[in-house]
C-alpha cells in the first residue's frame, strides 16, 4: 500500500522502528550478538525494525567494529547508545546527582566513554535515563541535585560530536521512591533548554503517573522542537513494560495521530517475563505498524474543519472511523512489498528460528529467562 | 516565639497567609461583603490571614472603592484577583483556547477588565486558572489550542501594570476529561517563559495526579524563579479541596521545608461541604501555621552536613525531629503576641460570631450551604 | 447476522441495553417525558436500547401509569428504578448511614416508596447508589455506619416483591473524600451476602481507582452469582462519565469477553457536557454493540486450548484477532434486521429529530445544558 | 507509662510487633541466623519486636530445632511462616492457579511442608502471598484460576493443626501486570469465607491502588472477624516497601485508631535499599510505637459523642489532638520500663553492633546490599 511504501522511500524510513531488545529480562542470559541476531530476525519478518539500541557496559565488547559489522550483516544499524549509570553500588545515592564528587566524576567519565562508543558504532544519539533520586524526605537537597546534574550534563553535551544528540528520559518513580531527579517531561525539558539545541526529551509510555495524557505531551514537545524519541511498551499499573498496544491500543493510535508523519526516533523497550521473547518483539512491531497505518487513514482536512466548527462528536468520529478499520491486510501487503512477511507471527511460528536458537543457546534462548532473575 | 514574631516584623509578613474564602461551595449563598467579614474574623483569631482573594464576575460590585474600604476596615487587604472564564455556556469548548475567535476576544476582554479591577483594588496579582480542555480525542487540535492561549495571554501580559504579576495555575483534569490545556507545571512554565519575568506558576495542592511529589515541584519552580504562589487544600483522590493538612500533614510540612523562609503568595482554596465554614478556615490557618513553625525548627546546618555525607537516615531523622515536635503552645504564644487568639478554634466556639452571622444571614450563614448546590 | 439476531430471539434480549439518559447534566432542563422520547429515538435508531431507567424524586410524576404508557408508546419498558438519597441537605452526613436516626428513617421511607413505584412501573430492580461517606478522619465511626446501612437495607429487602432485585452500586470517592461507605465491590458484596439471594452488585465503569481490572471484578462477581448489572461510561481520571468506549475500547471488549452471552442488566450512565446528547447516546449504543459483536467473534475453544497449554501469546492473539476485526458492516446489517438503522449516527444527522426537539424545547434541547449547571 | 506497660502485661503483648527482616533486598546476602541476630538487636533496643517471621525455602536449614533455639536465645519467637511460591521458573504462569496440574501439585506439596515447618518452629500462622496472575488479556481463564486456587487452599487448610491459622495476602499488581489472582481484600476475603474460620486476610500497607483508604479496610475486616494481620511499610507510588510511617505518619496513626487495642499480628515487611538496615528496622519499630501511643491517647468517649452529634470538625479535632502530641518521651520511658532503650536509634549508633557485624559479615552486613541485586 502506498502509505507504507511511501514511508519506505522516505530517507527517514529507518526511523519507523528501532528495536531495543528489552534489556531488563535478558541482560544476564542473552549476549549482545545473540540479541542482534534476534533483532535481525524481527526485522526480517516485519520489515520495520532496522536498528538496534545498545546499552553500556552491558553490551561492552572487545571489538566495536565487529559489533557494528555483525549488526550490518543482519540488515541493521546501531540505534541509540544507552549509558548505564544505575547498576553498581557506587550509584546507590545517585550518579551525576550524587553528593560525592568522586561518583559524579566517575559517572561523567562513563558518559564521555559512551560518546566515543557511539562514534565508533555510527550511532547518532545518546539516550540517557537517570535512576537518580531519593527514597526519604530530607535524604538530599533537591535543588543541589539538579544543579549537579546540569553541571555534569554540560560536560557531556560539550563533548558531543555534531551528528549526535542527547536524549533525556524522565520517569516518575522506581528505583527512587521519594523524589526522582528527572521525574517528568517538564523537568527533563528544563535541562534540555539549558543544554542546547541538540538536547531533547525522550518519552517512555510506561514512565507516567496514572491519568497522564501522553499524546498531549508528545504534542507539546513536538511543538517546542524537543521531542527526541519514544520508548514503546504498555503499562496498566506502574512501569510494567508489557507489549506495546496490549493494554490500550487506542492510546497507541492517538500517539501516532499526534506524531503525524514526522516520526521521531522510535524504540521498543519492553520486558518479556512470561511470553516468548522473539514472538513478543514481532507482535510489538506489528502492533506499532497497525497503529501507524490507522493514524495515516485519518482524514486530516475533515478533522480540522470539524474542530474549527466545534463539532465535538463529528471530530471524534473521524478518529474512530480510522481506528475501527481493519488494517491487517493492508499492513501485510506493505510488509511483503518491503521484503517482510505478510503475517510475521505465523511466519515466525512456521520457521525454525526459535527451535534453532533454543538448541544453540540452551533453555535460556527464548523462554522468559528473566522471570527467575 | 521569636520565629513567628520575626516573620511579623518582616515586610513580607503579609504573605504568610492570604485567605480565599472557598468559592465553589459558597458563591451562591454568601455575598462578597459577608465573605470579607468571615475572612476578617479568621484573621482576628489567627493573626495569620491578612488578605482576601476575589473572583470576578462572582465578586462584582458597583463600587470597588467601597469593597476595598470594607476589607481594610476588617484589617485585610485584597490579595490576588481571579478572573473566571468557565462559568458561562460560551466557554463550553474553551475560553482563550476556543476555536471560535469571538469567544477568545470576549475572554481577553474579561481578563483585561480584571487587570483594571486589580488596579482599583490595590491587588498585585492576576491569578488565572483555565478550565479549558477537551473531553474527547480529536475534539480539537492540541497544538492550536496552545497557540491560541499564548496569543491571548500575550495581550493580557502587555496590559499588566508593573506592580502586577500574572500567576498561571495548572490542573490535570476536571472539567476537561481528555486533555486539559494547562495540565501540569511544565505546561504552565512554558507559557510563563514565553510571556516574561512577571509571569509565574501557581501550585495548587489538589491539582496533581496520584503520586506527584509536590515539594519537588516547589523546589524546581523556586530555583527557576517561577514559583508564583501556592493554593492550600488537601486531596486524597481528585481535587477534593479538603482542609489543608487533614490528609497528610507531613506533606504540608515538607512543602514548607522546601519553601524555606522566602514564602511566595499563599492562599487557602478549599470547599467546605460538610463542615462549618468559618471554623474550617480557622483550623486551616492553624494547620498552616504549625507546619510552618515545624519547618522553621529544622536544623538546616546539620541537615546539609548529613546530606553531604550520604547519611540517609541521619538526614531523614533531622526532618522527623522537627516534625514530631508539638508546636501548639509555641504557635499559640506567637499568635497572642501578634494580636490573635492562643487557641483560635476554642475562641471561635466561645464567641458569638457564628450565632450572629447565622441569625443575620439565615441558615446559609455557616452551615455547609454548598452541599445542596 | 446470526449472532445479534440470535440475541434478539432470546427472551433476555431486552437486557442487551438499557438506556439511562444521563441524569447529572440534564435533570434540571429536560423533563422525564422528553428524556423518554430521546431514549425512544435512540432505540429506534439502534434497535439496542429497549428500556429506560428512572430516578426518584427527579422523575416524580403525578401519574405513574401515564409514564409507563408513554414509555411503551415509544417502544420502551422501564428499567431499574434509582432511588436518590443525596440531593437534599438532610443527607449531608449520610442517608441510611447517618448518625441521626430520623434521617435514616426518612431515607428508608424513600427507599420503600421506590419499591412501590417500581411495582407500578413494572420495573424489576432497585438500583441503589449511596453517596454516603465522610470527608474527615474521625468524622464518624466507620463500623457503626456499616451497621446502620445493613439494618436499613434489611428493611428494604424485606419489602421487595419477589420479581424485584436490589442492586447495590459502589464508588470509591466523590462526594465523600475520606471514606465512602460502600467504596468497592468487596464492600458491596458483603452487604449483598447478608441480605439474600436477590441482592447483587452493580458495577459502574467509572467507579474504580486507577489500575483496577474491571473485567476481573466482572468475572469474580459472575462466578459468585452476584453480578447484578453494569453501568457503562468511560473514565480517564475520576468518575468522568464520558461516552462508553471513548477512552479504551479494548477494555470494553474485554468486559464483554468476560460477560459472555449471559449478559446482566446493562445501563448507560453518562454525562454529556460538551457534546450533543442524543447523538452521544446513539454513539454509545453503537460502541457497545460493536464491542459485544467482537466478543462474540472470539474462538472460545481455541482460546481454552491455548490457555491450558500455557501459550501466553497464542491465547492473547486469539483475543486480538477478534478485536481487530472491523464489525461495522456486520452490526449495521444486524441493526437493520432488528428494525434499526444501518448507520445510526448518519441516520440521526439526516433526520429532523434534533431540529424538532431544539425547536420544541428551546436551547436546552440538545446542547450540553449541563455545562452551566 | 501505663498504656504500654499495660500492653506488656497483656498475654497478646507479643503481637505488638513481629519483625520480618525484609527479604527482598537481603535474601542473597544475609543468612537466616544473622537475620535473627539483627531482629534480636532491634528487639533489645525497642522492646517491641519479639518475633521474627521466616520464609521458605529461603530460610531452609538442616536443623529446625537449632533455628528455633537460636531465636529463643535472642529473646525471640518465630512469627508467621511464609511459603514462597514465586521464586522458581516453574511458577512463571502461576503456582496454585497454574493451568498445569503438576505445578499445582508441587505448589501444594510446598505449602504442606510449610505447615510441618511451622509446627516444628512453634509458629501459629501460615502467611501466604501468591504472586500468581497474568500479564496479558486472554492469557488464562480468570474464573478457572480462582477455582484452582480454592481447590489447592482447601487441601492446605484441611492439613492445618488447630493452633495454626492461614493468612491470605492480596496485592493489586506486580509481578502480574494484567490480572493478579488475589488482587484486593474482597478477593482474599471470598477465599477465606469458603475455607473456614481460621482463614483471615492479611493487609499490607503497600498493596493498594492509589487512593485506597486502608484504615477503612481494617475496620471492615475487623468487624467481619477476618483481619488476620498487617504488614507495615510505606508507599508513595507502588509497592515501595519504605520505612513505615515515612510517607504519611498520620495514616499510620489512623490505622492504629481503627485497630484499637485488639491488635492483630503486626509485621514489618520492608526493603532497605539505600539506608542502613538495622537502623531502618529500629526506626520502623519506633515509628510504630509512637503511632500506637498516639492512638491510645484519643479520647474515645468524647469522639463517640461528637460523632453522634454530627460535629464534623469537633470529632476530627479529637483525633488531631492526639496526633499532634509529642510522645517521644512517653514512649522512651515505656521502652526503658520494658527493658529497651530510651532512644533506640541513638543507642544503636553508640553501640558497636553495626561495626561488629560489618566486620564479621563483610561489606554486605549492614549496607544496602540489595541495591545491586
Amino acid at each position: 500500500m502506498s502509505f507504507l511504501n511511501g514511508r519506505k522511500r522516505d530517507e527517514h524510513r529507518g526511523k519507523i522502528l528501532v528495536v531495543v531488545v528489552a534489556y531488563q529480562a535478558e541482560r544476564h542470559v542473552v549476549d549482545t550478538f545473540e540479541r542482534i541476531d534476534d533483532a535481525g530476525e524481527v526485522h526480517r519478518l516485519t520489515a520495520g525494525a532496522p536498528a538496534v539500541a545498545l546499552h553500556f557496559p552491558w553490551d561492552r565488547v572487545d571489538d566495536l567494529a565487529e559489533l557494528r559489522s555483525h549488526a550490518e550483516s543482519r540488515g541493521l544499524r546501531i540505534g541509540a547508545v544507552n549509558p548505564n549509570l544505575f547498576q553498581e553500588a557506587d550509584y546507590k545515592l545517585g550518579s551525576i546527582s550524587n553528593p560525592d564528587p568522586a561518583v559524579r566524576e566517575r559517572s561523567v567519565a562513563h558518559l564521555l566513554e559512551c560518546v566515543e562508543i557511539a562514534t565508533a558504532l555510527g550511532s547518532t544519539a545518546q539516550s540517557l535515563w537517570l535512576a537518580d533520586g531519593t527514597n526519604y524526605a530530607g535524604q538530599d537537597d533537591l535543588r543541589e541535585r539538579r544543579a549537579r546534574i546540569l553541571a555534569c550534563l554540560e560536560q557531556v553535551y560539550a563533548a558531543l560530536p555534531p551528528e549526535q544528540e542527547l536524549l533525556l528520559e524522565y520517569k516518575p518513580f522506581e528505583p527512587a521512591f521519594y523524589a526522582t531527579d528527572v521525574a517528568d517531561w517538564g523537568s527533563a525539558l528544563l535541562f534540555c533548554e539549558k543544554l542546547g539545541e541538540r538536547a531533547a526529551v525522550l518519552v517512555d509510555f510506561g514512565h507516567h503517573l496514572h491519568g497522564t495524557n501522553i499524546e498531549q505531551i508528545v504534542a507539546i514537545l513536538a511543538a517546542e522542537g524537543r521531542l527526541g524519541g519514544f520508548h514503546f511498551n504498555s503499562r496498566r499499573y506502574a512501569d510494567d513494560d508489557l507489549i506495546v498496544g496490549s493494554v490500550n491500543p487506542f492510546e497507541l493510535f492517538l500517539v501516532f495521530v499526534e506524531l503525524g508523519t514526522e516520526l521521531p526516533r522510535l524504540t521498543i523497550d519492553q520486558a518479556h517475563n512470561v511470553e516468548a521473547k522473539v514472538e513478543a518483539m514481532t507482535l510489538s512491531v506489528v502492533n506499532v505498524q497497525e497503529a501507524f497505518a490507522k493514524a495515516l487513514l485519518v482524514d486530516r482536512e475533515a478533522l480540522a474543519a470539524a474542530q474549527l466548527e466545534g463539532d465535538v462528536l463529528g471530530a471524534h468520529a473521524l478518529l474512530l472511523d480510522a481506528y475501527r478499520a481493519d488494517v491487517r491486510e493492508l499492513c501485510g501487503r506493505a510488509r511483503v512489498a518491503a521484503g517482510g512477511a505478510e503475517d510475521p507471527i505465523a511466519a515466525l511460528r512456521e520457521s525454525d528460528y526459535l527451535e534453532r536458537i533454543t538448541r544453540e543457546r540452551g533453555d535460556a534462548g527464548d523462554v522468559s529467562a528473566g522471570w527467575n532473575a
